[in-house]
């Protein structure tokens, strides 16, 4: 992925328990930077992820993952996250990522994850909420596509 | 996918602390399912898995996760994982598994993983070892694919 | 702790992600096998545990933890959990669990939790419950302590 | 405990995938954070901690943990780690910790942790190291205890 379409990064360090008996970040440890880096994301964004909208306001489903595992992180490794929404369909939005270490210069790992806008009550997927779309559009400008 | 296809499956039961703020199994969980199911049928096959064995000798490296989530598990639900080696390549092999809930019939999720046979000392891609391919053509028959 | 006064036990087997960067099971991850032997104990006597339960209408929360580590485990380790309520006291009570590996004949672990019941509404502690009491004394008998 | 006898203090955020169903972080997962908090103790202290390190000359095992649930923290939550080494005895030496959430000034958790150093080939319980007791000394003064 061109890593000059994002404009958010998020920064961590790798953590012990993180790394597993190869001695490296364990492939589904990944899943919880890219969700980590999603939800900075929308902070940022000025979207509220809280416990509550999870659970009473929110019908946000994720339906697929995608990662490329290209070099491995490391015990106390800092890292930089960059996430942007790439595409907007119908019921539908697309976040991509990337795992960069700053320090080695390394490509270590990138994600796309694709999210359904599900109505509260049929659980049926229903049009992405327009209030979103602008928020991210404002923030995304010409690199966000609609499908 | 298709579910004839599959020789091998292992059980297994969602745990409390598997289970996120919205009540149902973590994203990134069904990767660590998935790795426990593909543990599983390594092991049934003969195939030895060990930590000496991966701070040593073996130089299998996984590179690309695909998952879809189609219907969420929840806390205490019986889950069957299913789980084959659908094709070898000259130096990767793949790995295809479904989750399913038995109890209810649902199709809970997927996955394809890639993975790379690498040399032991400079870390280059090289021909999957015979043995291996052997092994797994023994009990996968005609529903292996060589790419 | 005294293996004979426990009547229930659970058994699993150590995942290659539970496992850490020094090849044995990190420390953390001894109290997700503890609480799992709990939820498991709970459920044999016939007691729900279930997500709906926590958010609405338990309010039974843990106080304290304690556990020591007296030998490893390590990958694919068929372990024993052997889980028992020890003592109810007036708006409290308290588990005793031992991990033992059957196999090696080991000692691995032990804990001891101290849960809480509160008031739903208030938060404040208030008496355990009358039928939850009775139904761990029909279990455990004389091996439970009223303090 | 007293937080006036900390003199180090680490700050992280709590992240969506450790809270569990009922909305609060889960009890393992302080496990995580006070080793993560004691890691970047020995790291400020000049203590190399490494995947090398434990893998090959480090023989300083975890043997006790208690932990303290005083309060619940939530997602978001910007939590303090006060971390000291409180206590150095003939073979082990004991770390207390605190996790204080700063904003709501709310005592959240506390943490003793044991550790023991042991012989590399033996793996009996030696003397502790020297140089890191004079390390230790160096940095906590009065406040460290020799029992």
């Amino acid at each position: 992925m061109d890593l000059k379409k994002f404009k958010f990064k998020y920064q961590l360090r790798v953590r012990s328990y993180e790394v597993d008996w190869a001695g490296i970040v364990h492939n589904a440890v990944y899943l919880q930077y890219f969700e980590t880096g999603r939800i900075e994301y929308l902070k940022h964004l000025g979207i509220e992820v809280s416990y509550q909208n999870i659970n009473t306001k929110s019908r946000v489903v994720i339906v697929r993952n995608e990662i490329n595992y290209k070099h491995p992180a490391r015990f106390d490794d800092l890292l930089d996250i960059y996430v942007r929404i790439s595409t907007i369909g119908k019921t539908s939005f697309t976040f991509e990522s990337v795992i960069v270490n700053p320090i080695l210069r390394k490509y270590i790992s990138d994600n796309i994850s694709v999210h359904v806008w599900l109505d509260e009550i049929t659980g049926e997927p229903i049009k992405v909420d327009d209030r979103f779309i602008e928020t991210v559009q404002n923030y995304e400008g010409d690199n966000l596509k609609f499908i």
